[in-house]
């Protein structure tokens, strides 16, 4: 041949560059032309793992249908009723946040809110006997999620405690979450004392029947949670740590069935005062919202979708779409964030909580760009905020239109995180959540910002490539 | 001399160039070494008044003085009670938004607001007999800011109408503002159909009485309405036309005291239920508040800051710190923005409203920043709304720190227009204001962005620079 190589030394050579731009650059600098590919090397997970993955041609079509459940999914309340009329529970069962864990794995929190539950049921006299009997094994525990339920922080969840009923009209699934206790010194957050069993004998003695007597006496036109959720976003909410708007707005449609209760007036101050100095309010009713969209997009062969991220404290765990009721488990982390009063880093329990599903679903840490003002509430800055919101995307499937962030000129927020994006980033999905005290007792320390530990992606990535292989 | 001009031409020049970037550009391209100066010529204004104000010795301090009253002013709602028995009014006397103006040259909304009242009060039998007294001078009308007060739209306050009465711990003022009616068909836009004047009646025989006895219960700790006005800034509020979190917390704050009044349950849900079904209810609250504490800044001598505009639908009026009761006027302009149902630009009446009270105070259209949604009432785009807040700054005499704007880092809001700043740079005051249609009796047709006339700020430019020369 007259010209080697086919001729590609005989004109200037043309140049693509991938990954890191120090090639290009010195390329460049000798003025060749060098067209750049924007190419990051994955940031974790098996190459042939992912090349498994990226080769099913179910996946695509899945993770569609998967999302598109989510965003569809309605919620609306029908009903308040006690935990033990609906959730079918066995004798002396508690719930709690996160995937399955035993007492002697438990955190301090969750011991501390175990501890509370017993003593509140009745079951134990003291603290000292509550810890013997769940030491014991004679309570049995259970994730809320296997119980189409959810519970901030702890979680934990007993018969006595009135639950949120919530429905989805389109996806006909139902789930449930107890009432907000407030901040501070509550039950969620571990702390057991007589302030927090007085609380909680209250919201079951008075809270409850007012509010379960007022939300079916709208029977034929429930509150829709989600148009609140969607309004929450437009009102500088995120929805996870910043439920202000929402707890007013759940205050308004509900108030006028709250007078109308037959109750003696004071008891109704009480639940309206109740309601109104309870920012977190509305969390309660915005994770089993969530948790109703998550669900509907349960068991779809070949989705890489993540459905579920939540901890008990201890562990991490998160479930996908494509692999059913399976949990992937890692260590679970420190959130870095800002204290109430003297407390302190070395005060905070590692992240605890079923309330990373409002991330899941595409709020909370995912929408912090509608949410500025949370930074004064779980640090960072501004400009953070609205980075993160950007890099989720990312990691996403879709956006969410009917959760429009107005300051991204009302793009929908970013939904439905694929595990595949998340190995192939290296980007984890930002949660915001609030800190409980590491000692049980203790109640909370602050609030602040946590990623779930790598590992549990690495493992779905790996199930979901297994499963993949074997379809 | 043997280097003439001094050597001038001897060396490279040294060329620093001003206004317009002709000139530097073309030096600049011939290689000269051309320094720009940031500067244009006045907007408007007499330079001889401007260097007037400008050489002044008293402005600076005159003008901190009067903005640091502003920023401290405080606001506690402290009753409620008929208008008759606050104002002190002359008989067959209504107020009106603006300045003064005669039943000739009112507007459509503004004639319709002042039949409806004469209705109201039955001082007429017909809109036709209300016309004649009107027309014929039988009914006295007075400006709101002439008498401590403030109405949105056509402003017109009769003697049956509830008013809240707002106090300033601070500097001792006093400020009023009738009840919102809420959006459409209402005398404040200038309809007065049986369906305005019911709500009226019932305003007048039902929510009155109940939110005075409501807040007179709670004397010992009055509602800071103040908070909850930097509260709303945190919460996609900008608290002229958008008050959705501000009526939601005023909801909050007053709901417990409203159901504990000795009323029938039917009339406390139906009060219940209007403030809910009310997004604007709060803007009356508001106003007084921004009221009081433009009036803390009244009669500082050489302070040139706006401590008033409003407009009476056919002008628009400015008053300033320096020159006391004196308005300063120029014909209304029509807003320009977005349209309900089938209303269009052709249906809208010029500006109208003392609302522009809270422009005035550095909220509404001077913190739209914090409100990217408003976007979608207003018109806009969200890059718009962040720009607007930017340009005002350069208007402003100070940023007040209890009104802070999350996405601007917290940014306190852009608070005092200084008259000077306004001609230097030749930019207006934006203005977010709800459109009343221009025929007496159609109520609201939309809402928009409106600007003053620059004739207001002229007219007080020279008034101004001519209370320095006699000094």
């Amino acid at each position: 041949m007259s010209e080697p190589l086919g001729g590609l030394l005989s004109a200037p050579p043309a140049i693509v560059a991938a990954g890191v731009d120090v090639f290009s650059e010195a390329l460049r600098a000798q003025g060749a032309d060098v067209h750049d590919v924007d190419w990051r090397p994955p940031g974790f997970g098996d190459p042939a793992d992912l090349a498994a993955l990226t080769l099913d041609t179910r996946r695509a079509a899945a993770n569609r249908t998967a999302v598109e459940r989510v965003l569809a999914a309605g919620s609306h309340l029908v009903d308040v009723r006690p935990a033990r009329e609906v959730l079918d529970l066995p004798e002396r069962t508690l719930l709690h946040a996160g995937p399955p864990i035993g007492w002697a794995d438990a955190s301090g929190p969750l011991r501390g809110a175990l501890i509370g539950a017993c003593l509140f049921e009745g079951w134990a006299s003291s603290a000292e006997d509550a810890e013997r009997i769940l030491a014991a094994g004679e309570i049995t525990l259970d994730p809320c999620h296997h119980h189409s339920a959810v519970g901030p922080m702890a979680g934990v969840t007993s018969p006595s405690m009135w639950l949120w009923c919530l429905a989805d009209p389109v996806n006909g699934g139902r789930a449930f979450c107890n009432l907000n206790e407030g901040l501070g010194k509550v039950l969620r957050m571990g702390a057991y004392n007589d302030e927090v069993l007085t609380r909680l004998a209250w919201m079951r003695d008075v809270l409850g029947p007012v509010l379960a007597a007022a939300v079916r006496s709208r029977a034929d036109e429930p509150m829709d949670v989600k148009a609140v959720l969607a309004q929450m976003l437009q009102m500088g909410d995120e929805g996870h740590n910043r439920n202000r708007a929402g707890s007013l707005m759940a205050l308004r449609e509900l108030s006028p069935a709250i007078v109308a209760v037959d109750a003696p007036s004071s008891d109704i101050a009480a639940v309206l005062r109740f309601i109104g100095g309870n920012e977190h309010f509305f969390l309660n009713l915005g994770m089993p919202t969530a948790k109703l969209a998550m669900d509907a997009a349960r068991d779809v062969p070949g989705a890489t979708m993540v459905t579920v991220m939540a901890r008990n404290g201890t562990e991490f765990g998160i479930q996908t779409a494509g692999t059913g009721d399976r949990w992937f488990t890692g260590p679970a982390q420190t959130p870095v964030g800002l204290f109430l009063g003297d407390y302190g880093p070395d005060d905070a329990n590692p992240d605890i909580g079923d309330s990373a599903i409002m991330e899941t679903y595409g709020v909370g840490g995912f929408s912090m760009a509608a949410a500025p003002a949370i930074v004064r509430f779980v640090g960072g800055t501004v400009p953070d905020a609205l980075a993160t919101t950007e890099r989720m995307y990312q990691l996403t499937l879709a956006e969410n239109p009917a959760m429009a962030i107005p300051i991204l000129g009302f793009r929908g927020s970013p939904t439905g995180i694929d595990v595949v994006k998340v190995a192939r980033t290296g980007w984890l999905p930002q949660i915001n959540t609030g800190m409980a005290g590491r000692v049980a007792g203790t109640g909370q320390v602050g609030a602040g910002l946590v990623q779930p530990p790598q590992e549990c992606f690495g493992q779905a990535l790996r199930a979901l490539a297994e499963e993949t292989r074997t379809a």
